[in-house]
């Protein structure tokens, strides 16, 4: 691993210095594909011109670097919508001139239309976001000169391509992955699919599909060798080598069989690499390297899911492509940091809804082990005419060729709400939506006979896939959630293969409540689900109180329903992480759905300790909550308080005072028997966790909570304060005060931050503190500032019901000091 | 007149032929003063620095015409917030060189601080908004050259200069009025004070202060002829010479005493020109021309008010100085339209709440016959320290100063809402504020000892000025309507010198109702008023439905009081135009105070001709309303249908059958009793009003209503269809609709517009039919869309409770067709 990389940072210098040296004009030989990142030092241009004549009048360029898109910001901004449009991206790139190469363009995504042209020169196009594709700009290439990529990516409204916008989140515009420029022999291996037909603990089968490109046919004189190698050690299990006139039949190479292979599972993601080389007359003219893993995997019918032969409960989340500051347009680290923190939180399962992800996803769940649901972005809209057909079908195909590798796929789903909102007439014909969905399913099967095809809420179509999950949302759309040990038991005897995604519900962060509304006793029906039109909707959604207390009482109970129904296959929570909609301007973070564990920019919510005490493995202890920590009551009513932990044996000790060592028992609500009546005293008071493993080590959690024996009068003022935050910004703090300075805990209204003069408010995030308009959780908001050496800052906070405060910070006097409210100078 | 105009031109393009040639480089004498419009061509940048050499690197300059604001568009936009900070204006300006002329620079008005620099000195600066000054340029100017014009506005948070931004107003940063150039005499008459201290119908007496530039003293050589010449036939009724000596004393210059003066009044008001000519040696060096009135004017104690010894009833409104795409910085057209509109209406009173405005403002008032009550800009914020007051005092002296001939002006109101959060610590405290208060009524009364001063809710301070409004809300922020007889009469016996400013209410327009809400039985209290927090408030203002037919009838209701009130002195409705204000972002229309009788556009609402029917002489008929054209309701059941008019008798005609003729009775309700039982058909019904005034002319009114005996189900989709309107423009509608397609005429909340592709929506001008973001209006909302020649405009329309309908227009194709619902082409 570390050779290759040495190996592919010497060319790209080799690359380089040929470049720079005009070295390059020469005609030389191309000695081993190459592979080049080209993020770096794009120009662009926000302008929807089809004319690429005009780019040369045009001066309002940006330098910007890949990923990128231009929805970054105004997804969450508060105008209502967000570009939808066409832009153009611009680079000029020496190309060395290599013998018998071909030059390509590969992205890895670009959101969802795109030409490229080469020299002014149309090279290519391709329709439709959030898939790979390649550009073979050969013909267009000015050899040993400098050549300029041009390319137009138009993320603007076409019902023909999936997904419609009816859909839950935005549409990210922009080349919003990496981008690569390859320059390989003209006689090469294109695209190398690895099967495993038949995996045992005692044995696995691999088969090899490689294509050649187009036009191209191996002579005698090549050969294909083919290597199977296993893990880190890089151990050589399985060898061979494949004439010339098998590969060209494109047909199955089969390998030799492994003897008790390293089988793949979520706790043990063993990896192999098949290499794939190309051999000349024996000497290796390409190379592809496949990363591959074996399971086996089953449903029992109308019961629990089987991986490698064993009982695999499907523990799992659902993550969106995006992230605060960034939206679609993310560094493959954070990426992978997405998918780490499902991972430490001890998921096994993620569903990509809705649409394919970037390909640093697939390695991360390959690598750490979560079972993965690819979706088919077909979610709602209907289904359209010819055009749209066409672009859904190739979509598929794409999709399910480029992700063929990966071992931690086992799903290709077809869609989501497929029928919904339909986009054309009798779009949701369901005569017509069988049709296809039976269609989908059969080329799903011939591009893949080897993975199980799924689909969501889509009732007619159950039965026309191998695996479905209905809707049931209980204590969010629908009922109560208590409903759903018995919906969950219903729907395992209705569906032969039934996983459960998509359940929840949101949370306001630092929201909090002694006593949630659950509906319990005033809703009771489980069959609304989500339904299009929320106006004469009676649920938690619309009357809750979005409080983190309720949606930690709803994740306890549904966990311990999933950890202890019998014959379940699994679950997947929506969604790990708040993330940006243009269907939710009103919620308490406008224009963001949050229904997240962790916030959109991956801090957690109290929710996320819930399952981490439920699936992690790695001990930790967490109290209810670090984010009230300011509470009231009377004077000696006891309060319970949960500690969240995986440890076997819990203490809580209040100011000092052991309050006793509890067992952690599973399906014991709430926090499995882990909760202690604590009896506050006015003012600060400690509170200090104490969890033991099974192996005897301790882990503490402590927490600071203000309590107060005195009652808020009626709201009457904002108070603005402000502290420096680790990170040298100022949080500026509001907080919703009686006339005595008592913080007004229902004080639930939004409040509008303005800043005047120096520094800037961080805005359109999504996040808790960066959120100009935000809903007050316990009669507090807060709102990041970002200083400058010199300058007043002049920070509003305001609303329907109050007509402002001010706080003026000066740049040049403050340091962490506590500003006061609503002062001048 | 017309004479004065073509001198005007004359020398504007004896200037400019000087100008281009360069002959004005030479030494010449300045025959006149000269006065130049130079609102034209200026550069603008958005940039706050405070270094002039700066401006040189700076490339982002905009050209623009003042009047000019950075906030026309930002004020109501999405975002919170509005651009608070300092801006560059620049132009260059050939001035020629005249003999013993000085150059000076006249500002209408800039928002709120002002640098001017000539040729990168400063040459002056102005504190303060909404007042005109003058900067003396001369010597700085390079003169018979190219000089370079910077000036430097800012409108940034300075709580030293009122008003508070906790008023309810934008404070709109720019050079929003008239900037003019003057080449004076070096040797001039500066300002010209004209007092009317006696007038009665049988006499009037007129004295004249002349004020001289600084250091200035007149030789004996010159002296001062002035000429009283009255109305348009410009006949000269009195003149006279005065004598250096008395001129260089600035005393009182004692006009001959004019015989029988044609008095100044709503009804008839009669103005005359005094023109001041400054002589050297017989030959005129300067001249100067104010426009006065005469009359006079005085309360009955706990009485009515006298104009010319006449009860005159004041029947006011209010006005802001914005305008639906302007923001402040309106043409002077927009100015008088305003105000001849609010005169049309039949007002005779204006309270210029709560600034001074624009000289062409108070023109019209002078001409078209409005009293009015002018206003120190101290609303809200409380006092503030030795600067705040230094600055307070001198913008009240600059303000009486450049207004004091006006004739329309009867109050100088010293404030409003004065203690109202306080932006200083004990800004509200009584007894400072009382103090300040006694001295500011000084300073009035000194600088003009003609006038009355007036004050709004400050309680503490009622007696301390002339003349005292309460604060009386009476069903909108405080109980019910039927309240108001009761409150206006304690009100009459409370306070010797009343008038009653401000009441109203919000209005949708288009939001309609059979039984609006009035809290009638519900509410009471009428003591609230409005208070600065909203949160604990039960009032209409929050409960009620904010249609037209429930400010109709509380504005019926407080016309039949006001009319009929026995020794009452006037009010003046809150306020003639929706304008915008950052305290409202959840008003129906966001950010957008929707209070006014027309909109922010100027069209009127149904209020409107509540007034013109108790107000206005020329006859019309109105029936109620033309925004409620679709209507439902059982069959059978006949409905009330107003027609406000103020015609002797009007009668109503339904689908051809007459309804019977019926009297106006002042006083009766609603409608001066033009209303009738209609008992409308299903499908479209059609109604002629019909009038006949006193002098038996007739006017007539038709409508047109489409009445449905079907009840709506709930509501399931966004429908939206467009039409092309006169404008040019399209019109997107939507409405809310139920399965079969039928209206649902109950649904409020807000829908968000967005539009994609080509075309242009309109969005934040604050209108009806130009905002992004509104609440429905029984069920419907509508925008407008500027189209292009070509391309398609995809229209998008959801909120909260539905995800979403699309409607595209392709604009080669459509013209006045009706385009259908969410279908792709």
């Amino acid at each position: 691993m570390k050779n290759k990389l040495l190996l592919f940072l010497g060319l790209v210098g080799l690359f380089y210095i040929l470049s720079s040296s005009n070295i390059g004009a020469f005609l030389q030989p191309l000695q081993e594909r190459i592979t080049e990142n080209i993020n770096e030092d794009w120009h662009y241009l926000a302008d929807n011109t089809q004319d690429i004549a005009q780019l040369k009048s045009k001066t309002d360029w940006q330098t910007i670097n890949l990923p990128h898109t231009w929805n970054q910001w105004d997804a969450l901004d508060l105008e209502p919508g967000y570009r939808r449009d066409a832009s153009w991206y611009q680079k000029e790139i020496f190309l060395s001139n290599y013998e018998q190469a071909e030059y390509l363009l590969y992205f890895e995504g670009s959101n969802i239309s795109t030409q490229v042209y080469v020299n002014g020169e149309l090279a290519g196009t391709h329709v439709g976001g959030y898939v790979g594709f390649r550009i073979n700009i050969t013909p267009q290439v000015r050899r040993g000169q400098k050549n300029t990529i041009s390319i137009r990516v138009d993320n603007s409204y076409n019902p023909n391509i999936i997904p419609t916008q009816k859909a839950d989140f935005f549409i990210y515009g922009g080349i919003t992955r990496d981008l690569w420029l390859e320059i390989v022999p003209k006689v090469r291996l294109q695209d190398v699919y690895i099967s495993t037909p038949e995996v045992s603990r005692e044995q696995a089968t691999t088969t090899l599909a490689i294509t050649l490109p187009p036009g191209i046919e191996l002579t005698k004189d090549y050969e294909v060798k083919s290597s199977i190698i296993s893990g880190e050690n890089q151990t050589v299990v399985a060898e061979k080598n494949f004439a010339a006139a098998a590969v060209n039949q494109q047909q199955a190479l089969v390998m030799p069989t492994i003897k008790t292979p390293e089988l793949w599972s979520p706790d043990h993601p063993h990896l192999y690499q098949v290499k794939v080389q190309l051999l000349k007359n024996g000497q290796v003219c390409d190379e592809k390297t496949a990363t591959i893993g074996y399971r086996w995997y089953h449903f029992e019918q109308h019961g629990a899911f089987y991986l490698n032969g064993e009982r695999l409960l499907l523990r799992g989340t659902h993550r969106h492509e995006e992230h605060a500051g960034y939206g679609a347009a993310m560094p493959n680290e954070q990426h992978r940091k997405d998918i780490a923190q499902i991972k430490e939180m001890g998921a096994n399962f993620i569903r990509l809804g809705h649409y394919p992800q970037d390909p640093e996803v697939y390695r991360a769940c390959n690598e750490l082990g979560l079972i993965v649901w690819d979706e088919l972005p077909w979610c709602r809209g209907g289904m359209g005419e010819e055009e749209w057909q066409a672009n859904t079908e190739r979509l598929l195909l794409e999709q399910i060729h480029q992700h063929y590798n990966h071992p931690s796929i086992c799903f290709w789903a077809l869609g989501n709400e497929i029928y919904w909102l339909p986009d054309f007439e009798n779009g949701d014909d369901e005569q017509r939506l069988n049709a296809y969905v039976t269609k989908l399913n059969k080329l799903a099967h011939e591009a893949d006979p080897y993975r199980l095809t799924a689909l969501r809420k889509y009732y007619a179509g159950a039965d026309l896939v191998d695996v479905f999950s209905p809707s049931i949302w209980s204590g969010w759309y629908a009922g109560v959630y208590t409903n759903y040990k018995n919906t969950l038991t219903q729907n395992q005897e209705e569906y032969a293969q039934f996983l459960h995604m998509e359940y929840g519900g949101s949370s306001h962060v630092g929201r909090h409540t002694e006593n949630p509304i659950t509906g319990e006793g005033a809703l009771s029906d489980d069959d609304w689900a989500e339904v299009a039109n929320q106006v004469n909707i009676e649920n938690v959604a619309k009357k809750g109180d979005w409080t983190e207390n309720y949606i930690v009482d709803l994740f306890d109970y549904y966990l311990s329903v999933t950890e202890t129904q019998p014959n379940f296959a699994g679950n997947a929570q929506w969604a790990f992480k708040d993330f940006g909609t243009p269907l939710r301007p009103k919620n308490a973070i406008p224009y963001l759905n949050q229904k997240g564990l962790v916030d959109r920019d991956g801090q957690p919510k109290d929710a996320y300790y819930v399952y981490k005490s439920y699936w992690s493995k790695t001990p930790f202890v967490y109290i209810e909550s670090h984010t009230w920590t300011y509470r009231r009551g009377p004077e000696g009513k006891a309060r319970n308080i949960s500690v969240y932990s995986n440890c076997a044996v819990v203490e809580l000790i209040h100011n000092g005072k052991k309050l006793g060592r509890k067992n952690r028992v599973l399906g014991e609500l709430p926090a499995g028997g882990l909760n202690w009546e604590v009896d506050f005293t006015a003012g600060e008071n400690t509170l200090i966790a104490v969890g033991e493993a099974t192996d005897g080590s301790t882990y503490a959690d402590t927490l600071k909570i203000t309590y107060d024996f005195q009652q808020a009068a009626t709201a009457d003022n904002i108070h603005l304060s402000a502290k420096m935050l680790a990170n040298g910004n100022f949080l500026v703090e509001a907080e919703v005060q009686d006339k005595n300075g008592l913080r007004v805990l229902d004080y639930e209204e939004e409040i509008y931050f303005t800043c005047d003069g120096a520094g800037t408010l961080l805005r359109h995030y999504g996040t808790p503190t960066r959120s100009q308009v935000i809903q007050m959780a316990n009669g507090r908001a807060a709102i990041e500032l970002t200083p400058e050496p010199s300058g007043k800052a002049i920070i509003e906070a305001r609303n329907q019901d109050f007509k402002g405060s001010y706080l003026v910070i000066d740049f040049a006097k403050e340091s962490s000091t506590k500003m006061k409210n609503n002062e001048t100078e």
